[in-house]
C-alpha cells in the first residue's frame, strides 16, 4: 500500500472521531495511530495532576447535541463535531432566540461554515453553526439538548521512542485535540506515523521520540512529567497544517540560529518555500520554547495557520488536504533527518594544501579552463570551508550551492578519505 | 502657570541677556534658570585654571560696542548681542574700510540676517551684520567703540542633582553660552529646566544630574572637576534645538548601542523622527563621549543643527520656535525617563511552559480562533523573551509593537506576578 | 628608465620563454627575472619529493613540437607555445584524423584563437590549435612529431626575503608556469617584481617575502619546506592578471575580514573597483588559505580570471595588456603597504575631553559655524574612535571618509603629538 494511500485511510478513518483535550474521542485516536505507528505508548494522566502552571481539567465526552427548534433539528453533533463548542457542560433546557443568541458561533464573512469553537477552562455551552443557518432562526423558543459528560478521568497521549545509537533526541511532536479538522490537523498525525515507520525501519543515530499529544495541556503536561528527558533533546520539531496547496514553512526555534533552524530553512527554501521567525504564537512549540525550557523545537506547516480561510472552520475537511502534500512534507523533513544522520559537520583530512584530487578521480585532468561544474566546485568548498567549525548550510550559504550537491560532493570526499563529519 | 507659558516667560526673559562662555550674561542666565530649577548651585571656576588639555580663558564681559560710520550708528549691540563677535578685545579706533572689511562677518546668501561669531582662544575683534548693510558701506573712515573687558574671573555653569534611591546617575546637560540665539539653546534650557522640576516632583530610582554649562569649556571643565562621578553615569542626554518645527532626532553616543541609544530610537521613531548614528562633531556629547570617558550621553534635538537656514544667525529668534515643540520633547524625554525607572529588562516569573493566563484574565477564555490583538500578542512576546536576557527594546524590535503596548502589558503581567523587572 | 617600459620590456623578454611547472623555459624566466629583482635566491626541488599531499612530478622540456599534414605543418611550437598541450610526452607516429580528434583542443565559440591546456599528473599528449584550423583537417593520415622529454630533474622556484625592522612578513606570491600568456601571469611577474624593488630601497617595518613560483605545486612545495616561516605571515597576497583594461578586484582571504581584507577593499573601491568574498577556485591562493594553513592571504587581479575572452588563450598576447594598467596597480599595492607600514590602529594620546584644535592649528579659530571641511572632520573622527580598537579602514567606514585624507589627518595629529600608531 502506497504511502499516500496510507495517508488517505488514516485521515478518512480519523475525521469522524470527536477529539478534544481529554475523552473517548481521543483514545480512539491514539488507537488508531498505534496501528499505524507499531510500539506507540498510550499514557493516562489523571484529571486533577498539576502541571507546570496548569491543572489537568475534567474529561469531557460527548454524546451528542442538538439544538432543536420549532421547525426541527437546527444543529446536530451527528452531522458534525464542530456544531458543538469544545468541553459544553451538559445542559437540557429550553431557551429563547435572545438568550440563545450568546451561546451561537458563526461567521458572518463566511456564511457557509462552521466555525470551530472551544472552551476548555471556563465552564460554558454554546453551538457552532453557519451564518446562512443562523439568519433563519425565528425569535422563538429553542430546545437545547447537550449530552456530554464533564467528569474525573484522564488526559491521554500517545508517545514513541525509537533508540538509535546515541541518546541524543530528535523530537517530533503533534496535536492529537481538534475534531473535524483535517489540515489542523490529521495532516500533521499521518506525518508524525511516517516519521515514526521510517526511523523503526532504519539504522540511526539519533533516538527519535514521536508525540501525540492533546495541544497545549497535552505539550504542557509531558514537559512536567519528562524533565530529565529534555536535556537530551538536540532537535525537534511541531507538525501540523502539511496538506494544503501551500508551499511549505518553517517556523525557526526561539533560540532562532540552532542548526536544525539552518537546516530546514535551507531545506524548505530549496523547495521554494521560506522559513520564517519565531513569535510566540501558533501551537505547541510555544510550550517546548517556553524561555524555562527554551528547547531547540522549530514547526512545519505549509500555509501557516490564520492566514488561510479554511483555518479552524469546517471548510478544513478532506477534500482541503491531500496526501500527495502530505507525503512531500514528509519526504523533506526525513530528507532533513537523514543529513543531521549523515552528519552536517564536515572535517577536511587533508587540509594542509589543497589534496591531489586528480589522482583520486575527482577532478578533470586536462588542466588549462576552470569548469565551474558543481560537483568540483562543491568538493573545493567543502574542503576549504571543512575545518570543523562550519556546517554544510554555512557552506551552501557562502558557495551557494544547494544541500544534495554539497552532499553528493562530501561523500565523494568521504570515499576518499579526505572529508570526515564530526 | 502651564508649562508652555512658563517655558514662553523663560526664553523671553533669557533671550536679552549677553551669554557667552564667561561673564556676567551667563551668571544672569543661571540666576533666571535658578528661578525655575530650585536648588540650583552655580559653580564658579577661576579663569587661568587647567581643566583637561583646556585653559579656562579670561571672563569676558561685553558693555557695548558700536561700529559708526559718517551716517551714523551701523550696527549696535544695544540691537542685538550678535552685532559683536564673542571675545572681541576692547577697541577705540578709527579704521578705513579696507581695513575694517576682514573685521566684518555677513552671509551673503542670508543677506537680511546677523551670523553668529566667536573667537575664545585668539585674541581678535570683528563685527557681525546684516550683507545688506554691509554692501551700503562706503569707502570711508569708521569708527569702531568696542567696549569690553577680559580679564581674570570665573567660569560659572549651574549644577542640580537630586538624589534617587540608587546612586546610579542619569545625566541632562544643556549650553548656556549662546546669545540671542532661541532655538540653540533656550530651547534645551528650558527642556531641562522642566526635567529638573520633574525629578524634584517625584519619588525615582535613578538620582538625576541636571548641568547647564558653557559649550565646549564648561563640559570640559565639568568632567575635569568630577571624574570619581562619572562611573554612576547610567544614562545621559545632551539637550538643544528642541523648538523649531522638525521631527526629534536623537543622535546615538559614541558607542552607540546603550539601552539608552535604543530606547529613544524606539521614542523618536514611534513619534515620526529618527536616530543617527554618532558622529565627532555637535554639542558637548562631543566631550562626554571623548574616548577616555566614553560616557553613554546621545543628544536630543529636532532639526540637526546646521541643516537649517536659521541655525546661528538671527533669525533663530524666538519667533522660530514653539513652546508646544519643546513642550512635546519634554514629554518625549520624560516619558523615556519614566520607562527605565520602572526598569526596561523584563523576567518572566512561570517560564517553564506558557502560564495559563485565562485564569487570570489576561487571555480571552473561548479558544479557536488566533486574534492577533496587541496586548494578548504583546502579554506572549514579553513572556516569551523575558527571560532576563532582552530588554524592553528588543522585544519591540522583535514583535513589531510599540513600546507603550509593551509597557502596557508588561504593568498587566506584573499585577499578576508573572513578571518582574530586573 | 620608467617603470612602465621597465614592465614593457619584461613581459616582452618572457614572452617567448616556454614555462611550465618545471623545466628550462620556467628557469630561464627565473633568471630572468632576476634581472630585475637583484638577490633573487632560485630553488631547485627534486623530482619525486613528496610535499604535502602531492608529489612533484617528473621535469618537463620542449623542443619542439609539431603536427603534419598531407599539405604541410598544422601547428607548430616554434610559432606558439600554446600549441602543444603542457606536459605532452614524446611522440613520433603517424596518425588518423579520427584518431588524432581526441588530442586536439580548440575553441569553437572563439575559432580564432589557440587555447591553453596542460595534463601534468595524467600521461597524455596533444595540440590546441584555432577552430579555423581544426575545421581545415582532412581525414587522412598525420605526422605527430612531440619532441619533449618527461625525465627526473627539479621543480624550479625563486625567492626573495627582504629583512624589515621586524620579523612579521608580507608575503608576494605570483605564478611563473603559463606560457605564452601575458595577463595570466606576465603581469604578475612584473608587478611582484616592482614590490621586490620598492621593498629593497625603503625603510620598512615589515620583512617582504616575494615569492616566484610554480602555481598549485610550487605553492604546496613551498608551504611544505617554510612550515616554520608561516606564523611569521601578518599579510599576503597573490598577484595575477593586472594588465587588462578592467577595474581592481580584490579577492578577500578564507579568513574573510583580517585588516589586509578591509584594507584593500578600502583600497580598490576607492579606485573604482571591488572586493569580492573567498572561493575556494583561483590561484595560489587556495593554497596558502588551505584550512590547515589559513593565512592571511588574499589575490589582487583586475578583471576576474574565466569572466573575459582572452582568458588561457592565445589572445591573452601583449597587445591585450597594458603597462600602464600594471603599474596604477602596483601604486595601489605599494600605497597599501605603505599605509601598513606607517600603522593603521591610531590612538589618541590626549583622549579624556577633545583636545584644544585652535592652539595647534588643527581648528579654524572663528567659531559659530561648523564647516564639513575634510581635514577638520578626518581630525576629529581619529580623536574620537581612535581608542586603539578601531583601525583605519573602520574609521574610513563609519566616517565615510578616503583612507588618503583620514591619513593625512593622522599625519597632522601626529606631529603635534596628539595621536600615535600601535
Amino acid at each position: 500500500m502506497s504511502r499516500e494511500v496510507r495517508i488517505s485511510r488514516l485521515m478518512s478513518d480519523l475525521f469522524p472521531l470527536n477529539r478534544s483535550i481529554t475523552g473517548d474521542g481521543t483514545r480512539a485516536t491514539l488507537s488508531r495511530i498505534a496501528q499505524e505507528v507499531v510500539g506507540l505508548r498510550i499514557h493516562e494522566v489523571p484529571t486533577g495532576t498539576d502541571v507546570l502552571d496548569w491543572r489537568i481539567p475534567d474529561e469531557w465526552n460527548l454524546h451528542r447535541a442538538r439544538l432543536i427548534g420549532p421547525d426541527g433539528v437546527v444543529v446536530d453533533t451527528a452531522d458534525s463535531n464542530l456544531h458543538i463548542v469544545g468541553y459544553s457542560e451538559p445542559v437540557q433546557t429550553e431557551i429563547s432566540l435572545e438568550d440563545l443568541q450568546p451561546r451561537l458561533h458563526s461567521l458572518p464573512t463566511q456564511p457557509t461554515v462552521v466555525p470551530y469553537r472551544t472552551s476548555y477552562y471556563a465552564r460554558t455551552w454554546g453551538f457552532c453553526l453557519t451564518d446562512q443557518v443562523r439568519c433563519t432562526l425565528q425569535p422563538v423558543q429553542y430546545t437545547v439538548d447537550i449530552d456530554t459528560s464533564l467528569e474525573p478521568g484522564a488526559l491521554s497521549y500517545g508517545e514513541l521512542v525509537v533508540p538509535g545509537r546515541r541518546r541524543d533526541e530528535i523530537l517530533v511532536s503533534t496535536h492529537v485535540c481538534h475534531p473535524a479538522l483535517a489540515n489542523d490537523n490529521l495532516t500533521g498525525i499521518a506525518a508524525a506515523a511516517a516519521v515514526a515507520e521510517w526511523a523503526v525501519s532504519h539504522q540511526r543515530e539519533f533516538t527519535y521520540r514521536i508525540l501525540f499529544i492533546p495541544a497545549t495541556i497535552g505539550a504542557v503536561t509531558w514537559l512536567a512529567r519528562n524533565r530529565e528527558t529534555l536535556q537530551s533533546i538536540r532537535h525537534g520539531v511541531v507538525l501540523t497544517g502539511l496538506g494544503d496547496p501551500g508551499q511549505l514553512t518553517y517556523k525557526r526555534s526561539r533560540r532562532g540560529d540552532t542548526s536544525f533552524d539552518r537546516l530546514m530553512t535551507h531545506v524548505v527554501q530549496e523547495l521554494g518555500g521560506r522559513s520564517v521567525d519565531w513569535s510566540p504564537y501558533g501551537y505547541d512549540e510555544r510550550q517546548f520554547c517556553s524561555p524555562g525550557f527554551d528547547l531547540p523545537v522549530g514547526r512545519l506547516s505549509r500555509t501557516p495557520h490564520g492566514t488561510y480561510a479554511e483555518y479552524h472552520t469546517s471548510a478544513d475537511n478532506l477534500s482541503f488536504v491531500s496526501p500527495s502534500q502530505v507525503s512531500s512534507a514528509i519526504d523533506a523533513l526525513i530528507g532533513a533527518f537523514e543529513l543531521i544522520e549523515e552528519g552536517i559537520v564536515p572535517r577536511n583530512r587533508a587540509p594542509y594544501g589543497e589534496p591531489q584530487l586528480g589522482r583520486r578521480g575527482l577532478f578533470r585532468h586536462l588542466g588549462g579552463s576552470l569548469d565551474a561544474a558543481s560537483t568540483e566546485t562543491a568538493v573545493l568548498w567543502l574542503l576549504s570551508l571543512g575545518d570543523g567549525n562550519h556546517d554544510l548550510m554555512e557552506i551552501a550559504d557562502r558557495s551557494q550551492l544547494p544541500l544534495a550537491v554539497l552532499r553528493d560532493a562530501a561523500r565523494a570526499l568521504q570515499r576518499v578519505d579526505l572529508l570526515a563529519f564530526d
